[in-house]
């Protein structure tokens, strides 16, 4: 499900799950009545195998449109609406085969360039919090789902619109290696292996900052307090995950002022967008 | 230095830091000096490759003198005073090449049959606190150590009498690596590479208990909130060390409440001498 972007959208439709417009695409033809259906501005993506805005074009207008379909061209596509939303948000919950679920607090993520550059969370809204929760819950019990899976939404006016899924442990739940009682990595091993699942408890307020392209200098970072440090040991490359940071506060705006901080040294271009 | 009984109590008075009366054995002559100048009751060591309570004999009266140094024979000993002790506390610290030096909060111990069966952390009297932390800092300074040291002590009538060291990561130290900022075995790597160091702050209250002989069933423990489970595994073998769990909560006195409900489960011999 997860894997083809028009069955995911199709699953959030029967699950009752609000999600974007959007129009399967595999022809000039079909783009044409997208763009009528679903409107401008949108965003051509490849059906399956895209990650990280990778197999992505934006079309803004309708001469844009042969362009992008050209640059997409040969595998199944889909055309969405492009929702200016206010942020997003990430939820992330385990299942067992049991049928325990546990759900996490939510996420709230900041993308450039399409990668996930800062989770802040809990993301302290209670109604947003149940709502996620019980899509969350909906998808878990719909597919008897055994392990971790997160639901990315965007928040507009107060509305959450599902974006897509990740069947797996999430680069957005990396803050609970630290942050919670209980790992997204432990609970997806205890999910699969049919074990009792552990708390989703947040232990304080956390900011994971991801490390893309090149590793900032280490040792000016890991004397600070409650600074965790992830290498994952790669390559560097301009635009991969070559490791990640979480910084644990003891309030949500001590937090913030010390994401806000870390980006500036790591990730600068990230506070003209959307601070 | 922590090889040797011997030089770790020379050690301990040349530094000022508290510690038991003791002497050296090697023979019967020596004993009988050892036992007027050190007294009744005592305990006789090895003074080399001890540990868990192996290579100790307790000395209660003169004639078992003979018994116990015919059991230890063929090494060098050492005999200490018999301490009737209130409880037990030790602390760990760690520095690097560069001079820093980071403390733990101090851990409470109960120990049964020479072996340690329970900390809880921290151990919240600060004037406790400060002494050991002193002594530790002297110990690591007088050495120019690198990584994490621990220091046992006994307490009686609020006084500290330090018992033995540790030169690595401590079993009393487990519960750091979900109670503190900085896990004691992170701390150890930092220490020893030259890396700052890492914040030592207890982020709740801990008790670690350490699963001895054989493993209690996993399944009926992992479900619980704020319980960490580790299994080293290994095959199980009497007084062997399996594993630990450590389980975290908001207060003190929540903490030793749990402590006590889960050591009736696991090891209730151990309620039956110091609870």
């Amino acid at each position: 499900m997860s894997q083809d972007r028009i069955a995911e959208k199709a699953m959030f439709g029967r699950l009752g799950i609000p999600t974007t417009r959007y129009a399967a695409v595999a022809s000039m033809a079909d783009l044409e009545r997208a763009l009528r259906r679903v409107g401008l501005p949108g965003v051509l993506k490849t059906r399956r195998l895209g990650y990280d805005g990778k197999g992505q074009a934006v079309i803004r207008s309708a001469d844009e449109a042969a362009g992008a379909l050209e640059a997409l061209r040969g595998v199944p596509l889909i055309y969405e609406e492009f929702v200016p939303f206010d942020f997003e948000v990430s939820i992330i919950g385990a299942r067992n085969r049991q049928g325990e679920i546990v759900v996490y607090p939510l996420n709230r993520n900041l993308h450039r360039d399409g990668i996930l550059r800062l989770t802040c969370a809990p993301h302290d809204d209670k109604l947003l919090q149940r709502r996620a929760a019980a899509y969350l819950r909906r998808v878990l019990e719909h597919y008897r789902y055994e392990g971790v899976l997160n639901i990315e939404f965007f928040v507009r006016n107060g509305r959450l619109l599902a974006n897509e899924t990740a069947p797996r442990v999430h680069n957005s739940g990396h803050w609970t290696i630290e942050g919670a009682a209980t790992s997204q990595f432990e609970n997806h091993l205890r999910g699969i292996l049919g074990l009792p699942l552990g708390a989703t408890t947040a232990r304080s307020h956390a900011a994971m900052l991801n490390l893309i392209g090149e590793m900032p200098p280490r040792d000016e970072f890991i004397g600070e307090a409650e600074l965790h440090w992830h290498d994952y040991g790669k390559a560097p490359r301009p635009g991969r995950k070559l490791g990640h940071l979480t910084v644990l506060a003891r309030s949500a705006p001590a937090r913030d002022r010390q994401a806000r901080r870390l980006l500036r040294r790591i990730d600068p271009l990230s506070l003209s967008r959307r601070p």
